[in-house]
């Protein structure tokens, strides 16, 4: 008999769900891992004759998911949660978020309003998220601290703000702190140009090339109205898709937000140029900017993920919600009950972000090799009674409430429901002292 | 100094939303309740001067609500949640559903699965659920165990069941079932022929003349797909609202669930005939009906509620899922942001259903003198922080798991999450056993 090895962390579940292989349930089978990466994945009997490790865990009800990858948010507006709704995407951004954030945005503000929406995401089984907002940098210590993993958006707008000046102030800072944290284990960046409405083709041009000379990953909201669309072609006389090929922003590094409103040959040119959508429902419903043809962009091959967008526009940071919500509206966009079904689903929430950011290799599903970056999810409950199928669930019948654990990089962050690493009771008392303050 | 009167049960919380009159929010208000009535709602300082009870409590982090009414459901289908996904109506219905109901459908069954769905939505914050199904003597019987009100829906269908043989065979079961329990307390009733589809003129005819002579609500699915529209114009020569309409069944006792596909003209006709309309955003979306034109609906004055349908095509029994949904796709679907706002999707949730069922001078809003129908919804927690306006919240960013006490008639039934008058753990299980008996 072989001598058993010994493993950091031992995970015993019902079911596990690596997204990689495709449509795969692995029953009653462990994942071990260790320094921080999945070492191997068996069934429960195997894994206890050959490993052995003291933090060996039986989730008997559960199932494992890779952790959820939220591809698009700004999560230090959690702080605006709420504050004003039923509004259009202009109206709610001229007249209510922009005066809200020239007045109150600093450091501090996006220092509380991201620990408590990564605490949010962290409960409800997200393990990574995709954030543009100001002070990156103060974003990128919320991360730090939390344990989370992100992809830090290097923020540039044509409008000054406490956080910088003009369009070479945003990039000189946010090219600065990637430096700064190019190696860190937790962080990824984007180039993070906010809109085509609101930056400049001078602006637009230094940052394709900076993200040639990086191969970074660019984030940029899309075509998600159709004013936006209008004004693009009053101001520029293409819409603003064409505008950014012209400007040779187009390609495998770009990360394209919203997407509502496109032409067929815009997916195509979308397809041949190997962009990734990032997919919003709850936001584009909430805006009235409409309903992306996900269905149709899936099955073209374009790589599709899911975001929450922020909490002022959603307003919750759920993809749970989120991804039934994406599976749902596929449906019934398309006219099609079998669009989108439950396993591509999941994939869009976990996988097909990880590829958009370009870190497909080291998370996004359950594999050798990668990252522990592992949501657990409790079936042994009244709304996921009775199971026939556990990925069904997942997406239509589960929500976050039911996430039990969650690790990244191996390191456990929700453990039995409770945060480990964040004071939930005084991330609340800091947000009511915000709203009080906003409200003044 | 005045004695103080004794009450029952005093609620003091943080904010009441009583749903009547349009857009208030009382802040720091108590309600008082006796004999299962709501006797008083004032502010918490002249609640403890006033009146005085040995069932104080104190809720200061809440909101209270009317008891959400789930206007559309087949609770004992909650035994084949995620049964069979991602398939259009006709083919789910005919290859998944009815093979399973055929061979399964029991008194025994329709127990199981109804207990299993009252728990499940008490724990969601709903007090009351139109339902359609077979053996409704079951169903009522569940009810009445739990304590929660219900409007039994008498099932006639042309095909034979475990239930009954024939439509007259059917009819004779549901009116004897209603002469038994029209005084009950808890209950309430609606003829309820299955859909246009599947009862003949004959059936419907005799059914009309039923809910003239007892002024009975009529629970129908109607308009659900496309499909159901065209096979009515090769069958009848016209489409299904019109021949309800020859066949006399348009009128304010008729709850008309779905309505996905209607015309400007046939939209004008329920609001001249003053019919109600079950909205049930989930269900239509999941398989791929379409997305109804609620906004619009609404603004005509059509009496418009939210139902669930069965966990079979949801796949949860989540009043608040449907209620965000609601206003999300009313918005998109009318390109209006401000199309059915928050305080209009609560009130389609509460009050709009319980006057579609009749039943609204004793539930669907706090007003003195209804039923102490209440929900309790506790803000305390991350997800609903910070909070600027407890409306936005309870419709956009808060969900079932945040439903903390629920009294039907001012008896608690969920104390705290916890269930009072049923044993979750035994459902559970019960659930489990019928999935070993439905997979075999």
């Amino acid at each position: 008999m072989l001598d058993s090895l010994t493993a950091d962390t031992i995970i015993e579940a019902r079911w596990i769900i690596p997204v990689e292989p495709e449509k795969t349930i692995l029953s009653d089978h462990a994942i071990v891992i260790n320094h921080g990466v999945i070492q191997a994945i068996l069934p429960i009997s195997q894994a206890r004759s050959q490993f052995i490790s003291h933090n060996h865990i039986a989730l008997n009800h559960h199932a494992i998911i890779p952790g959820l990858i939220n591809l698009h948010t700004h999560a230090a507006m959690t702080l605006m949660r709420g504050l004003a709704d039923d509004l259009p995407l202009m109206e709610w951004l001229k007249y209510h978020i922009w005066p809200v954030e020239t007045r109150y945005v600093s450091a501090d503000f996006v220092l509380d309003g991201t620990l408590l929406a990564c605490a949010e995401m962290l409960k409800g089984g997200v393990t990574c998220f995709n954030d543009m907002y100001f002070f990156p940098e103060v974003t990128a210590k919320a991360v730090i601290e939390c344990g989370m993993r992100a992809a830090i958006g290097l923020i540039v707008i044509d409008f000054p703000s406490a956080y910088a000046n003009d369009t070479d102030d945003y990039l000189f800072k946010g090219l600065s702190l990637r430096d700064c944290y190019s190696q860190h284990p937790q962080l990824s960046f984007c180039l993070a140009p906010h809109a085509p409405y609101s930056v400049s083709d001078k602006a637009l041009t230094k940052i394709v090339t900076y993200a040639e000379q990086l191969d970074s990953p660019v984030h940029i909201h899309l075509h998600e109205t159709h004013d936006e669309i209008c004004s693009s072609l009053d101001t520029y006389g293409v819409r603003p898709i064409e505008r950014l090929r012209q400007l040779g922003m187009l390609g495998p590094n770009l990360i394209a937000v919203h997407m509502v409103h496109l032409t067929k040959e815009e997916g195509n040119l979308l397809k041949e140029q190997n962009c990734s959508i990032a997919h919003c429902p709850s936001s584009n419903l909430k805006l009235a900017s409409g309903i992306a043809r996900i269905a149709e962009l899936v099955a073209l091959g374009i790589n599709v993920g899911i975001g929450t967008d922020s909490a002022a526009s959603n307003n919750r940071l759920d993809m749970f919600e989120e991804m039934r919500l994406a599976a749902l509206l596929a449906k019934a966009q398309s006219g099609q009950a079998d669009a989108l079904s439950a396993h591509q689903a999941l994939r869009l929430a976990t996988l097909n972000g990880a590829i958009a950011l370009g870190i497909d290799k080291i998370t996004g599903s359950l594999a050798i090799g990668k990252a522990a970056d592992i949501t657990a999810v409790d079936f042994s409950t009244l709304a996921l009674s009775p199971c026939f199928n556990p990925v069904s669930h997942l997406v239509y019948a589960a929500s976050r409430e039911h996430v039990s654990h969650v690790w990244v990089r191996g390191k456990l962050l929700l453990d039995d429901r409770e945060l480990v690493t964040l004071n939930e009771r005084e991330l609340i008392n800091r947000a009511t002292q915000w709203q009080r303050r906003l409200n003044s």
